[in-house]
């Protein structure tokens, strides 16, 4: 199984980044093709209490490394990355990775 | 749910990084109490082609922060604290979060 990882970075207009995130990306996220499973994960702080250098993560798993490639080229793929780059380009580091279940 | 996620850089010695982590860390990880699942992913690049920010991430499932945090505080917690911080101190990001699950 292979991800798309996206890391944030802490938005400065937290109430605008929660709107386009939550209400207007991830939706469109949802409708790439043999999208298998979406995890988002807010972080809260760090093990030794300080603010998490990450505001959110959304893991977006594919059953292999063609269908992320094929759901990322499809016209919804490309609706979702153009929706994401207009409010969070700044913010947003995003990585493929093979996923080794319980390693 | 919440989860521990450690997120490793590059690390220069790569195949002394795979044994510590792999042989010698892991299984120090799996004994943490109240662990419900971990998640290993080796990244592979960007979703532009480029090398990746991070060279591995792994997520540790827990029922919730109190689950997690008596984890952290147990023997086997200390012990995989300290093994970490012994050969990827300086690699190492780790942060704590609520997992939304297929939000």
């Amino acid at each position: 199984m292979v991800k798309l990882t996206a890391l944030y970075r802490q938005p400065e207009e937290v109430q605008e980044f929660e709107t386009r995130y939550f209400e207007g990306h991830l939706p469109l996220a949802r409708k790439m093709p043999a999208l298998l499973k979406m995890e988002v994960t807010r972080f809260t702080e760090t093990p030794m209490g300080d603010h998490p250098p990450y505001y959110l993560q959304a893991d977006l798993y594919f059953a292999s490394k063609e269908a992320l490639d094929a759901a990322m080229k499809s016209p919804e793929g490309r609706a979702a990355a153009k929706d994401v780059m207009s409010f969070a380009g700044n913010l947003v580091t995003m990585i493929v990775g093979d996923v080794k279940g319980d390693a």
